[in-house]
């Protein structure tokens, strides 16, 4: 699986940021912390120029806006200042006070005297990292990989290049100021171009974690060769089953819908047992309504819902149970049994984080089992699928994968392990011919 | 992200299997082991059927042999006999015997009071096993997916295919037999074509696991469009340092190259210091010669040998460096230093096993870290890289990739995790707006 097709500059950063890697693998936690100390203050010192860079990618990505090339909200994620510096510089320190992922003694095996097996942590290698916007991502990445281990491989917007590029080379420099450190332990690719390639390498690149609009993600997810780590749409539901208390099923459901609705954790569809009743249903959606909620129905909900004139409801089309609005918008559906809810949410569901409303504790059991998803939550807002609120000390990306990490991903989805075998000589022939027997004993 | 270009009856056999894996995650571990026990008997009582079946197949098989369509090897995997039905048998009932890898409690956090999170060991869902020859993969790999909980679409080659149907056929009755099992836990697919669909396809599948040839990895690999577990090439290496014991040098690499070399954990190439004693390189060499191996030399290793003119040394060629011989040949490099001989590893290696002959510990420890390999070993021969050997219980898989799971691969490699929260109408608002705030204690 040779790099067919990849220039030979682009094969120069890969070999750059692998030669990194193997010197990173050994370095201590100790001197991690301490060049992350050194990232935060460089951070403090140069905030003047950091501003100024950014006063550049402010001016771009202003004209870009009127181009409608970039989004508001997009064009306002570029934006710096003094607070977010110190942000950058904070984040940068509480990193170092994390513990290191790498190192870790998953298992020890005796397999026979003098004949040890360590499965140990390890760094995964080198990672490519692709974000939109947000240029303190250059810093919150640089030393999430930098903790553990890994090289990292860059590519920013081009509404953010200047700073990202200002950021990049302070880090660098503050590596390259180290003796143990090797500066291409950060890389920077600038070009569309050369991101288009990169996503197509066969090996090299361990990993690749796309952070941005689904559009970037999916992109990512189509064209990459080697894992990805990411996620595309946040789909969520809240099932309230026909015994679910009346003030818990309010409060979630708007806390879910409404706490921030742009945001991938956010509810998106409602599914109500037809016996929850109708009067409480209508108050769920009253509120939703005044708070600037669109309402989308099913015809049972439509029908249900009849003597509440209050209520404003739009019939819901095919479309809406597979959107992913991030928007004022909810669509409800009543069901027959919470049966058919978990078969609406394995049908449209996207993986990312489902809710159940109910008090009996073996429906809620089995929900919890049975629908698959990153996050299964009984009674409690879907809001709350979040590294920071999960208690995971910094979040890497979300990921709706079924392999390697799941939902909110710590510093440990940047790690795997080795196997290390510490013999005196041994061989393995002695094992098949009878000689001698394995102990598999856990040390 | 849909399933473009993948026709209805393709799209079917996912669904039924995703269906199944939505049941599978809810059935308790002794409900999967009495099944694996019931597939057990199942195999023994129908041993003469099967072997009538298997029959059909070695006529198939031999006129593929003589067209040469099919190597000797691969036509003598397709037999099976009482012995070998007799181990299928034991197989199911020694997975069955294994701790259950799924409901396992990874970490417990309290976010608040009555508001707990538990990630959770989870099946991953759907998974196909795309495998040749060795129709006892059928029952092997089932009994795994059985227990770890997974939907298992299996494609086997056309050489044992009337085996193959019959067997996944005896699993999927008695499956049916039982009131909590989908019978459609178990799918076989036999075309050609279909696989071909079945690779590209983008969700639905959650993990390929290609268990065959380098050529198939590599075509699953470079085709696939959701994540693959498994392995091409094996080029393991080990080195000599100079100061590596004399019986220990000649002991782990005669057994790593002569053990079985037709494997991907046998040694490729071995790398020697300039300084390691040249009568005792000798000695190592000419037992290897002995015992049948050709030798491919460096130019400095030919001139350090001149006098020992029993050697019959052959120049090695640049692409002996990345060949994965599997057969009675090795290529001997010398290096100046441990540096050197990782540099080596680092460009040639597969990342599958590499080891180091040393006395000296720091020296090793270096090395163990440094090395970027599934399994990095000291004083110990590359071949205990191995499920059984490791003490794994089962193995699913070996891999080379580094994320997910690496090296030999045990029913842990079919999990994942989730979260599970509990609350009690919890609300993620109350913790942005102050009212309260996180306790994240661990439970």
């Amino acid at each position: 699986m040779d790099n067919i097709n990849i220039s030979q500059s682009m094969q120069q950063y890969v070999k750059q940021a692998r030669d990194a890697s193997l010197a990173l693998a050994n370095i201590d936690n100790s001197d991690k912390n301490r060049i992350l100390h050194e990232m935060a203050e460089t951070l403090r010192s140069n905030s003047d120029e950091i501003l100024v860079e950014n006063k550049k990618d402010m001016n771009i990505a202003n004209k870009m806006l009127e181009r409608g090339e970039l989004s508001h909200s997009a064009c306002n994620r570029v934006i710096l200042n003094q607070i977010k510096i110190d942000q950058m510089a904070q984040n940068c320190e509480s990193v170092a006070a994390l513990p290191d992922p790498t190192g870790k003694m998953v298992k020890a095996t005796r397999l026979d005297d003098g004949l040890d097996l360590h499965c140990v942590s390890c760094p995964i290698g080198v990672i490519m990292v692709i974000f939109e916007s947000r240029p303190d991502v250059v810093v919150q990445i640089s030393a999430l990989t930098i903790k553990s281990g890994n090289a990292v491989i860059l590519k920013g917007g081009k509404e953010a290049q200047n700073t990202n590029r200002f950021l990049a080379g302070l880090i660098r420099k503050t590596l390259a100021k180290s003796v143990s450190f090797p500066e291409n332990a950060i890389i920077l690719v600038e070009t569309r171009d050369e991101v288009t390639e990169l996503v197509k390498i066969r090996s090299g690149i361990d990993l690749i974690i796309p952070r941005g609009s689904n559009e970037l993600v999916r992109h990512i997810q189509e064209n990459a060769r080697v894992p990805v780590l990411g996620h595309g749409d946040g789909i969520c539901h809240i099932y309230i089953n026909d015994d679910a208390d009346q003030e818990k099923s309010l409060d979630v459901s708007l806390d879910a819908k409404l706490d921030y609705p742009a945001v991938c954790n956010a509810l998106e569809t409602l599914l109500v047992h037809h016996k929850f009743p109708n009067s409480w249903l209508s108050n769920i959606l009253i509120k939703m309504q005044n708070a600037g909620v669109e309402l989308r129905v099913c015809p049972e909900t439509k029908k249900r819902l009849e003597s509440f004139p209050d209520l404003n409801l739009s019939p819901a089309k095919d479309l809406d149970w597979e959107t992913e609005y991030v928007d004022l918008i909810l669509s409800i559906k009543t069901v027959k049994s919470a049966e058919e809810a978990v078969e609406h949410i394995s049908h449209f569901g996207s993986k990312h984080t489902e809710a159940i409303i109910t008090e009996n504790e073996e429906l809620a059991e089995w929900f919890l089992k049975t629908v698959d998803a990153a996050g299964v939550f009984w009674n409690a807002s879907t809001r709350f699928a979040d590294g920071f609120r999960y208690g995971l000390g910094a979040e890497v990306v979300v990921s709706a994968g079924k392999t390697h990490a799941r939902g909110p991903v710590g510093l440990e989805g940047l790690v795997i392990y080795k196997y290390k075998l510490y013999g005196n000589g041994h061989v393995a022939g002695n094992y098949s011919n009878g000689k001698k027997s394995f102990i598999h004993k856990e040390i």
